[in-house]
């Protein structure tokens, strides 16, 4: 079966913005077997909209269409795939209720007049409601071809992609494809290569396929079978290899556990609690912490320390420490964790320290320098991080260094 | 005159990469003022690939193609695009001179047969030395059509796009395109086009769109001339009617300033420092004021309690306000807010305490509600807002709302 992909949206033409979108779409189209050759880019515009649909339903059987169904008269993706599909626009009772429903707990009071037009539909369409946004998702069927179309932002997509579309498609294909997923930390992409080159030659299904994301990367092992059983006892052994190979660096094999939440996991399996001095992440550390529902429970206060003074008034960083080693040093590192921990009664704290950049940096400390130490059984853990890229990026890589560190940590005192 | 482009790789079409260069290209053509209707992108298949080659040629002026150029034998797009367009290939001995002085300096000692490859092109073409790798980028003219080939990686596509590429493209376009942004905070997408709705009716030159952002909108303004003098004397009395219509809901004009530069931009300019106490957001605050560069003169430290002992410690909360109105309420919110000036000697600070969920909710205090409080001059004002979507959209939503109100108040206080 093969799928094609069209992105409606004029600041995707105008390079506004990345189309995060289309990748994610097509590695879930990929993840469920389905064929890919063709990705379109159109902008909000009748005849362009219409003639790029016509030729995707004549080349593809499934095509999914993100974008372009919003209030706002630009919005014209529905409507002009209804008429290229020869499907009539109706009123959804149930859609314009969840409207209703959307803008009475809205900050914005009045509900504006252009919304009501996402509560029209083409006849007959299967309507998978937005549980993030005012727009439904619209699925179209007609002659042995599929139209799914979707909003565009990424918060409403991906959602509505997961609960809605994926159990659909799954139904349309024949194969049962499988997939698991490693995640590893602390080693990068060519190295993680190196060390399945063996096993990603001799495979062919399973398939195995590495992504990098900052920080981190993720192993994809893949099989296709005629049913579910069969696809997952082809995954398992290949799992358990790599898993073997890779050790600690391997910090989840769960899809959709991130980092932090294996974190939390395991701060909360051993009953810790955990506290955070962050100078150059300034929060960002512990809004990641924060990202996992529940964290409350081993994580209840933080600390951003920006400045020297509050290095020293919320952590006790001495005087003599700061002026003799300076703020971006293995010493402060080490009494900031320290220091956490005495000032809550925490279990553990993890403390950064760096220079984000872009100024700042000198030859002996240069830009993307960031200690990170972790405080745990009365031991002192420091590492010395030289990370590259612009400040958002070292900041971002920093956070994730600390809460692989963090992890390690933990296992090495309480495993 | 009109661009088309064309990504070739698998890679895209799996999903692997984000189109990165999609969007770096896009913006380039933007800014030179050519018109764009279709991106695409498809796989290294000889049909396929002619097949969307010569629909780009024919509906654009310039098409330009990123990808395909490496010295493996999946790479088509040089001898494609020269199929098409009726091209022989030839030897160039300039570029075989490059590849062998590349190598010459490389790890690898040796030259695989297969970079020769590389040498050869479409006779005729304008080649494009590549000084980050052997593929040479080609220009290839003909029938008033131009194709633009690009090597794949970025760091090649890049700096050959500004350095070859641009100075081509300038010449072939008469028109000087000039765009203004105006970055607006606290109305929805669809409330600022019901304000704007006469003016983007009425303008075809200059041209406004608006585009959706979590808790903003930004609004874009776009005019072509014959010269850059005439294009700005265009776009300017458009900008000061979009300003003068949204008063303060404007944060900035400044085409990359963000919301945190704006507001650290506020509190330097007013010379005032403030402080953070950060409840359900957990730090997302902070890091957020934190991704400006030079914060620190305004921004030293902040608090992260999520906890109501946290924030008795840290905020002095009172624990009679804690058990009578809970921890998600209005007194919370000014005492956590009054408390962070009080701790800090800081000139204000923002507070934030909610509930992002997905658990914790009640009938009387659903998931998505936020209280934010700003402190300042001795007064403290206090906002409850109900967001939607999950919990990370609910935090992102409270983080932009709580930068918004610290703007706001400082306007407020100070202007």
């Amino acid at each position: 079966m093969v799928a094609e992909l069209i992105s409606v949206g004029t600041e995707l033409l105008l390079g506004n913005i990345v189309n995060t979108n289309t990748q994610f779409l097509a590695e879930q189209c990929a993840l469920l077997g389905l064929s890919m050759y063709h990705q379109q880019v159109v902008g909000d515009n009748h005849d362009r909209l219409a003639a790029v649909i016509r030729q995707a339903l004549e080349r593809a059987d499934v095509v999914i269409l993100g974008g372009g169904l919003g209030p706002t008269e630009d919005d014209l993706t529905k409507e002009v795939c209804a008429e290229v599909m020869g499907f009539p626009l109706v009123e959804d009772a149930h859609t314009r209720e969840r409207i209703e429903q959307y803008f009475k707990n809205n900050i914005y009071k009045e509900i504006p007049d252009n919304n009501w037009k996402q509560a029209i539909v083409p006849q007959g369409a299967i309507v998978l409601d937005n549980d993030n946004g005012t727009a439904p998702g619209l699925i179209l069927e007609k002659d042995g071809k599929t139209a799914i179309l979707l909003p565009g932002p990424p918060g409403e997509l991906y959602p509505m992609f997961f609960c809605k579309v994926r159990p659909y498609l799954e139904k349309l294909q024949p194969e049962v494809i499988r997939s698991a997923m490693v995640k590893i930390c602390g080693m990068g992409e060519s190295q993680v290569e190196d060390r399945l080159l063996d096993l990603i030659d001799r495979q062919a299904n399973p398939t195995i396929a590495t992504y990098a994301k900052t920080g981190e990367v993720h192993i994809r092992v893949t099989a296709g079978a005629k049913d579910e059983e069969e696809a997952k006892k082809l995954v398992k052994p290949v799992v358990k290899e790599i898993r073997r190979r890779f050790g600690d660096y391997v910090y989840s094999v769960k899809e959709r556990e991130t980092l932090e939440e294996s974190v939390i996991r395991l701060l909360e399996k051993y009953e810790l609690t955990v506290t955070t001095a962050e100078s150059c992440t300034g929060g960002l550390l512990a809004g990641r912490l924060v990202n996992v529902p529940g964290a409350s429970e081993v994580f209840r206060e933080g600390f951003i320390t920006y400045s020297n003074k509050a290095k020293r008034k919320y952590l006790d960083v001495s005087k003599s420490t700061l002026k003799k080693y300076g703020a971006v040093s293995e010493q402060t590192a080490r009494e900031m964790a320290t220091g956490g921990v005495f000032a809550t009664d925490c279990d553990a704290c993890v403390a950064v320290t760096g220079i984000a950049g872009p100024d700042g940096g000198t030859e002996e400390k240069p830009v993307g320098l960031v200690y990170i130490a972790t405080y745990m059984k009365d031991k002192v853990h420091v590492e010395r991080c030289q990370f590259k890229g612009n400040r958002a990026k070292i900041r971002e890589q920093a956070v994730v260094k600390a809460l692989d560190l963090l992890r390690r940590s933990i296992l090495d005192n309480y495993r």
